[in-house]
């Protein structure tokens, strides 16, 4: 049911855009109840300048060229502490696994409803019963 | 209204590429009462690893590197019957005119409101009377 | 907050790229309500073909190669009048900066809750108190 979208700058290799991958993932399951599998990534790769964050900072952070967006597009329902707990994890992970600055993880969630998928066949998987 | 975005392996051709994007549009058209001409694609395609689905499947479907994501915002207010029927048209129309699996295509759904769209001149098209 | 997607031709320079980040910005800033510094914006380049607009045109405007796709994920709650100010500024503002057709400005905004919004650092910044 997710459909992630990374957007990382292109000098990150392909063993790190995996990662990133399993990561969001790995916590998407562990945390926020998504089924497993259910595994539905696609990563971008953009040319420096390309990935625009604030020279100032935001809100106290300050953000590097290394910047990964996430935005997770899934279902509604996720409560407020499962949403805290799932940035908790990816960012923790991330910085663990990659070295990326948690710093630098920038996570979206955008919430819908269980009819807006097809996982393939032209069904909807999620049909109401 | 219709925003489609699509997503697929940098191996597909410009002419695969180009009828995804008239296939969609033309089952947004004929089940979803999109209207005619409001046609905006954007396809990107992605290095070999960079899509990403699960290796043992989902839900009994297994997928392949030529899996197509399919991303369509739209206006809300589609009915779950509508929703299936374009899913249904959606992968059959891929399967029969570019050969791609049904069971690579995936289409996630996102709903929005009337305002929510410009398109072009700097104008709400939609604008409530 | 806002996340910010601007698709457009390979051909567009990174000059103009930046422009159009600059203008989205300030746009979201003097006229809906958006905090300063929360700028993130994630830009792509597409093939020419790849960014498909109809080519009849639609609601009487016609577009070009040159269009320019921006969506905005952003917290749901700002007004008809908001919204239609934000088009207004961005088309008119790219026109006169970048000499982009006004035609050609497409955008789509994508509602969401201040729930929904990682910045960095694992942490849920909008958090409700």
């Amino acid at each position: 049911m997710p459909l992630v979208r990374i957007n990382v700058d292109a000098a990150t290799s392909a063993e790190i855009r995996q990662k990133l991958s399993d990561i969001v993932y790995d916590a998407m399951t562990s945390v926020a109840k998504v089924p497993v599998n259910d595994k539905f990534v696609v990563v971008s790769t953009h040319e420096r300048g390309d990935l625009i964050y604030p020279k100032e900072g935001y809100l106290g952070i300050d953000y590097t060229p290394g910047i990964a967006f996430i935005q997770v597009t899934w279902n509604a329902g996720r409560t407020t502490d499962v949403k805290k707990a799932f940035y908790r994890k990816v960012a923790d992970d991330i910085h663990e696994k990659t070295g990326i600055r948690k710093q630098d993880v920038f996570i979206s969630l955008v919430d819908v409803s269980p009819e807006n998928w097809s996982f393939g066949n032209g069904e909807m998987q999620y049909a109401p019963k």
